[in-house]
């Protein structure tokens, strides 16, 4: 990955990095195909002031934080959407761990287990897979207290599956993006994560292709 | 995994315990398909003492931990050779790191890769995504250092491919098990990994199977 962002507006150097390094971490570092990550992978902003106007107020800060942070999103967006064989974009929001760092753990076993993006592939809404994966992970997770969404639709409530029509819902995972959304239940910290499903023609690419 | 395991032989329970832990740590718990486990992965053994022979010296003890070690070592290669969709069992070894744990952690992240799997698929002697699955992992390992063999065959040495047959290379991983071999040549600890391959197949059983 090699993200390159221009901007003509003036913005100090100290300011600039820390507003990437926020973008960046709710996006590029917030994207995963295959959990495989580059020596490459860069992400570089350029600010040349030419616009004549200036980033220094803290509504400016503000501003300018949001739109760095839409480019940058948008940006990774495209990364899942064009992963290997996607067919599909899929969110996984964790939402009330712990600590923003258990979260974002939960939130990439889910996005990277060749289990739930195989059942994104096949509309399943699969449930048991999406929660164990969630389970395995070594930071406080409890199933009895979380509750699962599916495009909305609510599949898992405290520590089972909830009746749904399951017919409805594959129906409704056969999109463009697929909103999963766990909600642990056990304090206020939130991640999201971008990932695609994993297909045949992921394997096709990936085993059919030499170097 | 439920794995029953018995002997005749009569065995103090401390040391029972000890050495299924240690047979499992290098069987059970050394091999992966996706990386998924469930709350249900258990390991039991029993000895009913009928045969009248009892585990007292060191060299019982010694044999009997060999012979158990061989068992539960059978049983993981066969989860592996089982695996959803696996053609080949792949072996990952990973040497001379600088503690066991970081032998397993670069082990199981080059076991874990889809890239990788995918590359066993298609007997692909893709040096390249081996070495890279082991560089993202966030414990020692230098590249410049490290050499590679697939099947025996050295296809990467100290921070670069070296020449090699790849067609000759890429008709010996087409076999029912692949040899891995990556040494760090940092430390003196090693770790072995067992896994299968990435094949289409396991993408028709997991997305099409539903709950």
């Amino acid at each position: 990955m090699l993200a390159f962002l221009t901007t003509d507006a003036a913005v100090p150097v100290p300011l600039l990095r820390n507003v990437l390094q926020q973008s960046s971490d709710r996006s590029f570092n917030a994207v995963t195909v295959d959990d495989h990550t580059s020596t490459n992978d860069t992400a570089v902003i350029l600010a040349s002031g030419l616009s004549g106007a200036s980033v220094e107020s803290s509504r400016d800060i503000a501003k300018f934080s949001a739109s760095l942070g839409e480019v940058c999103e948008s940006l990774a967006y495209q990364i899942a959407a064009d992963g290997e064989g996607a067919t599909k974009v899929v969110k996984v929001c964790v939402q009330r761990a712990l600590t923003e760092s258990d979260a974002r753990t939960i939130a990439r076993a889910i996005a990277n287990s060749p289990l739930v993006k195989c059942a994104m592939n096949g509309n399943d809404p699969n449930w048991g897979r999406i929660v164990s994966a969630a389970g395995l992970c070594d930071v406080p997770f409890d199933p009895d207290r979380a509750t699962l969404t599916l495009q909305r639709t609510r599949v898992f409530h405290r520590g089972g599956p909830v009746r749904f029509d399951a017919k409805k819902v594959s129906t409704s995972l056969d999109d463009t993006q697929v909103d999963v959304v766990l909600n642990c239940n056990l304090g206020d910290r939130d991640a999201t994560v971008w990932t695609c499903d994993l297909s045949k023609q992921y394997v096709t690419i990936n085993a059919d292709y030499h170097t």
